[in-house]
């Protein structure tokens, strides 16, 4: 593993390392942040999916997150969306290829190969963490934007237990019915599309639900709001009677400013699980 | 005047906003935060002068202002570092021409036409501001990063009265004495050194000094602080018994993770000092 930066930050350390992956079969990068707490022991740990097109970098810069981490004693930590590298397939579409991952693992060429996100992010990353940063694996929880609400979403429902909260800013919320989804997964997983139900966060709900707290936030001008689908998502916690709250905010777009602006409460509802009991 | 784009930020808007400069003889884009507080009448505002290469943008999204901005009921603006346009002179170095405007009115060429910056900020986008939008020009602040904390340190000691007080985060603060300063104020002023003490917050505050609170921080393990010469400013605020608050901070560095750990604190500075009295 490499350091490419650290920086101060909030009294604790922004740092971005790269390390080979293989699961993914290339060099991957993820940034972290570390509370002051840390240099103490281990602390929890508050895992932030980003969405299409994004790196690790983008929120790690533009969501304003550190301060409020930092406020809890809480670590951030920002993967990649997908497998990188000149020997790793791509697309001319923003939506599918380098950037856009959608947290599975590829059964399809020429994918296969390097687009594992669900084992990097569920399995390999995490280990990675607990063993070379005072990070308690026993305290996680996940959270994401659009593409990485999803993968929060999925990912949290998917691996019951290993989080004590899930939250998602305007996440796709209902990818086998959207056009974020269906050319994606059916790319990545085939045409079967009795594949794709262990990635969609509705279906997830309504099959088996969530043991445990559930935030999302959804602006009622976002521009994409078609495509997310957030009607699906607040039937299926309806009707499985999950503990939630849905909220679509008033006049709020896609964008980071959106997400800035209601991370605070997304770190704080964090906070309250991992340090319950 | 031309909106480039407007989002919902914490119950307010951030804009970006593209004009017609007379000042600079192109057109010139800023970004400008109005919290939900301007719908009812003009509101306080804080200038956020930004560092070398940078545009408006890049405060706008990465310093993480805006909530605290909110919390105090004040307008920011992001104005852009230099002229733009494919008419206006550049130079291959990072730290002349573009993105290097270094908040003074060029005599030289070839930037006399275009580099007159000082103006821009003194004169015309203030007008602007106050004509356009609910900004009260009797309650005005200023701040900014490296280039731009010697923006806000100069313009503030420059237009005494006009800003109720001055913050900086590691400003170039002894530009006659570094080589951030020398080479920019001979290419744009001239060899005459003398035309050049107006453009030199330390000098200034030998000087003159300011009518009102300064607050300043720099990051002990800034990588450029050789070149911001905080010691310089230091001793002109001792020896004119400045009203002030100098902080090195242990540990961080020059970038926005240092920024943004400390911005709560600079609102909060500028809001007393804008809602007193």
């Amino acid at each position: 593993m490499e350091t490419q930066s650290e920086n101060a930050c909030f009294d604790g350390v922004q740092g971005v390392y790269t390390h080979r992956s293989d699961v993914c079969s290339c060099d991957m990068t993820f940034g972290l942040f570390l509370p002051e707490e840390a240099k103490d022991g281990p602390v929890p740990v508050l895992w932030y999916l980003s969405g299409l097109t994004c790196t690790h970098e983008n929120a790690m810069t533009k969501a304003g997150a550190q301060g409020w981490a930092a406020e809890q004693g809480i670590a951030l930590v920002f993967p990649d969306t997908s497998p990188r590298g000149d020997d790793v397939a791509d697309d001319d579409a923003y939506d599918l290829g380098k950037g856009a991952g959608f947290y599975v693992n590829a059964t399809q060429d020429p994918w296969a190969p390097h687009f594992r996100m669900w084992d990097y992010v569920a399995e390999e990353l995490p280990a990675l963490l607990a063993d070379k940063f005072a990070i308690d694996p026993d305290r996680q929880a996940i959270t994401g934007h659009s593409m990485g609400g999803h993968g929060a979403l999925t990912l949290a429902m998917g691996l019951q237990g290993r989080f004590k909260s899930v939250s998602a800013f305007a996440p796709i919320s209902n990818p086998v019915a959207s056009d974020w989804g269906r050319k994606q997964l059916t790319a990545y997983l085939g045409a079967d599309e009795s594949t794709w139900a262990a990635h969609d966060a509705s279906l997830l709900m309504r099959e088996t639900g969530f043991d445990g707290p559930v935030l999302v936030d959804t602006g009622t001008s976002d521009q994409f709001i078609d495509l997310l689908r957030p009607e699906a998502l607040a039937q299926a916690v309806a009707a499985r009677r999950q503990q939630a709250t849905l909220r679509m905010q008033p006049g709020y777009d896609h964008s980071y400013f959106f997400i800035s602006t209601f991370m605070e409460d997304h770190v704080a509802f964090h906070a309250e699980a991992l340090y319950a009991g």
